[in-house]
């Protein structure tokens, strides 16, 4: 590995600088990325084709000297493997033909034969000779309840009502659902592992609405359960983890505590009491407010650097967005990021 | 007052049972509200007329033995009083015909002349002689912060992305809004505690989607500064006063110091970990799931019963949602929701 500083930084090792990387950093903010996702038709065939999924995998490191690569998919590729038929319309957002609402359909849920998803980890194994060693690859996969949010309203939701009205109604199917949502994203994230991902992510998005019981039982719980069959792996045990649960500030304790190498932080939280309150147990990922690369050079600078001083001197900091970057974001004010915080870090060491 | 349970639960006083009432609790979920609605023509015209104002405030009294009235109005009356044109489209959110974008803009902003409020405090006058001594009455107020978002954007938005952007942008401009709205909303209050409110609560409902930093700078102290200008004032500083700010459960050590009586929780927080890092300083309100009103009266009950076991034995709990009521509860499940509370709390003294 030619640039292995996030990989370091991840295992709390000294690094000359810190590493940074974007959520969603090959994405719609790139007219590139608009090209290729244009020659594709759609955003399944772009996801579903390991020649294309690699071309805009790379694009953001041909512009910028950023320190990881991640694997372009979507997390709703297991759920579509399950067979509740993953679409995207033009202009919304994902939807599912099949709901998972009652007992016959929970019941007949179970984790999919990982050669549907060939796809990706095809997509992993390209994407890794293409970089040919320059930095690592994030593979990743959305948390079991994150999934199951969707599976169950059918698509994005406002409020999540149905989701959060089963929690407290039907634990019993919640609780099946996140179960084998957890055995389906271990075995994905095994073969992700297998096909060449040097770290993997898990993203809770929507954890954070819940209350923190149900929480700790529906996605705390499942995401444990899927570290913990990594880590009990000879094949996985290696290679390093995070987690991010967007809106789990409050409960970043717990979460510092599920067996992840590093935990991601949304921008609300505080860096670096975040760091007081976990000592050396994780790495912390995060945590700019994305929207702050709406502004200007100099204001992104100033920002990007108010985090690095944050994250303080101890090892263990990868700079990334609280959150994916935007589509209208300038790409200019990326690049003044990436220096930013690769020129101030290197500096403060 | 023939039943003060919420105001001595508010400054931690022992009380023979959990004090109830529930955020939104007038409102398109009963269907007397939705005649009078009717009646009215529009939202503007129900809030700014004293005596139909009076009317919905009680309706919720009528049917449930909850233990606090809370004004029926709007956090928007204060910047429509700045002579910023506040309006509701029908079946959308509100509209302000100016927005506050730019220096001139910004400049020209100042407290308003709370005569142009005079129909907030007749309702409260009004509500308060029909209450007749019944429960105590709560007034309220938008945060400083939650005012200036509607005002930046001109209305509602998805991820207040203006604000969130002058905030790193141009903190001066930002920095003037708060601090105007804060002498306004300090006025405010104080011409409702004149007329008769019991208990005044600041509503941050936009707050929890700042970074740490942007929080405690433009939420955060400008409510301080409010309850700081109540507090040295001889008319108003015996009236208790609560503190809301959704997604703020990661900000709540530092809430629970900014002056407030009580502090308001989401339903993310856990209220057994919050009352055990805030101690006996602040009375706690909170924290249901307000979705759990969607399910059924014996889940509600359930639910309901085990948010009291988690806020303990010690005094200093009001019983509350974690946000405001949905439009589509069942009134019925209402009704279960007070009474298990009620029984329950009753029960555990």
């Amino acid at each position: 590995m030619q640039n292995d500083t996030f990989l370091r930084a991840l295992r709390r090792e000294p690094t000359d600088y810190t590493p940074v990387w974007l959520m969603r950093q090959a994405g719609r903010y790139l007219p590139e990325y608009t090209r290729t996702r244009a020659r594709a038709g759609s955003f399944m065939t772009l996801a579903q084709t390991p020649d294309l999924a690699t071309e805009v995998t790379l694009q953001p490191l041909e512009r910028y000297p950023l320190d990881a690569a991640i694997l372009f998919s979507d997390i709703l590729t297991v759920p579509d493997a399950m067979g509740l038929g993953l679409s995207f319309a033009e202009g919304e957002g994902p939807r599912f033909e099949r709901t998972l609402r009652d007992d016959a359909a929970v019941a007949s849920l179970d984790v999919p034969d990982m050669e549907k998803l060939r796809y990706v980890f095809d997509a992993v194994s390209s994407i890794k000779r293409a970089l040919a060693g320059r930095v690592p690859l994030i593979g990743f996969a959305g948390s079991p309840f994150t999934l199951a949010c969707y599976m169950i309203e059918g698509g994005g939701s406002e409020d999540y009502a149905t989701v959060r009205t089963m929690a407290a109604a039907r634990p019993d199917l919640l609780a099946r659902i996140v179960d084998v949502n957890a055995r389906a994203v271990a075995a994905y994230l095994r073969e992700q592992i297998a096909a060449g991902a040097d770290a993997v992510m898990i993203f809770d998005t929507w954890g954070g609405m819940l209350t923190a019981a149900a929480y700790r039982r529906y996605s705390l719980a499942s995401m444990r359960a899927v570290l913990g069959a990594l880590a009990a792996d000879t094949a996985t045990r290696a290679v390093p983890t995070i987690v991010f649960t967007k809106g789990g500030g409050g409960w970043l304790d717990e979460i510092a505590a599920c067996g992840a190498a590093g935990v991601g932080l949304d921008w609300t939280v505080d860096l670096a009491q975040a760091r007081a309150r976990v000592g050396a147990r994780v790495a912390l990922q995060g945590n700019l407010d994305p929207l702050v690369l709406l502004t200007d050079p100099e204001t992104v600078a100033r920002e990007a650097i108010a985090v690095v001083e944050a994250a303080g001197p101890a090892p263990g900091h990868i700079f990334n967005l609280g959150h994916g970057i935007v589509p209208r974001t300038p790409p200019d004010n990326v690049a003044a990021l990436v220096e930013a915080v690769h020129r101030a870090s290197r500096r403060a060491r």
